[in-house]
């Protein structure tokens, strides 16, 4: 059988987590929890409904790693400014004190993966892959399951 | 910041996640589970150690997922035929009967993805991550998180 696109996509992300895990094993950070810092890397305060929704990452998960991320240093919830009712999510001075060399960390997979690509197929693939992400944000899920 | 090939890769994942807890609502089966079924499809009767090794997922998350796959009356652990110390995981009737619908269900979000990609950038696309996904197999991730 052919490998779909969706066998593929989902290998590939199955051994990103397992390179991160690796990656991340200095900081104590998993692969569960590093995508709530580099959304918090690019703008912290978020709400938890927030970082669930951007990442679509069900709530009780992300309720998980939030307070793991709490745990050990890296994440503070405060009550928002103005509405007490929400908790914003914010970095610690740890968090900040690494952000830079985590996010390099996660990078370099990203550079692995693309170093023997040509920026002929580069092109392709962004350029295929961008529109697929594209065109998801477009449709509703839930409709396209219902239909099969 | 140019969109990276992990974050998109990532971003394509957790959008299949979301489809796929959608089109298989109707048999009670989640996103964290039907890898598994999927593997069994393929070959029944392997061991959970052998499909968290295939699936790179770890113990304690597929103990999780075959628990519940069981309670659920999909799959059933029988010990080995010839050293008992082994337990194997079987597909039930139940599981077999709707095999094909649920193989089906989960193509149904490749071809969505496919369905405007022209032949020729589909050749580089499959060309190029499966390189990837081959490199990757070669090489040592750990070693490669280490030298981070």
């Amino acid at each position: 059988m052919k490998t779909s696109i969706g066998r593929l996509i989902s290998k590939l992300h199955r051994k990103s987590q397992v390179y991160i895990n690796y990656a991340l094993n200095d900081y104590n950070i998993t692969s569960a929890e590093y995508a709530f810092l580099l959304c918090l890397f690019k703008k912290d305060g978020k709400t938890q409904e927030e970082l669930s929704s951007y990442l679509d990452i069900d709530k009780s998960a992300t309720a998980r790693a939030i307070k793991s991320l709490e745990e050990k240093g890296y994440v503070i919830k405060m009550k928002d400014d103005i509405d007490k009712r929400f908790n914003r999510i914010h970095l610690t001075d740890l968090a900040k004190l690494h952000q830079e060399d985590i996010r390099n960390r996660i990078f370099h997979w990203s550079e692995f993966l693309m170093e023997d690509v040509t920026e002929e197929d580069a092109a392709v693939l962004f350029r295929v892959l961008e529109n697929m992400a594209g065109k998801i944000d477009k449709t509703n899920l839930k409709s396209l399951g219902d239909n099969t």
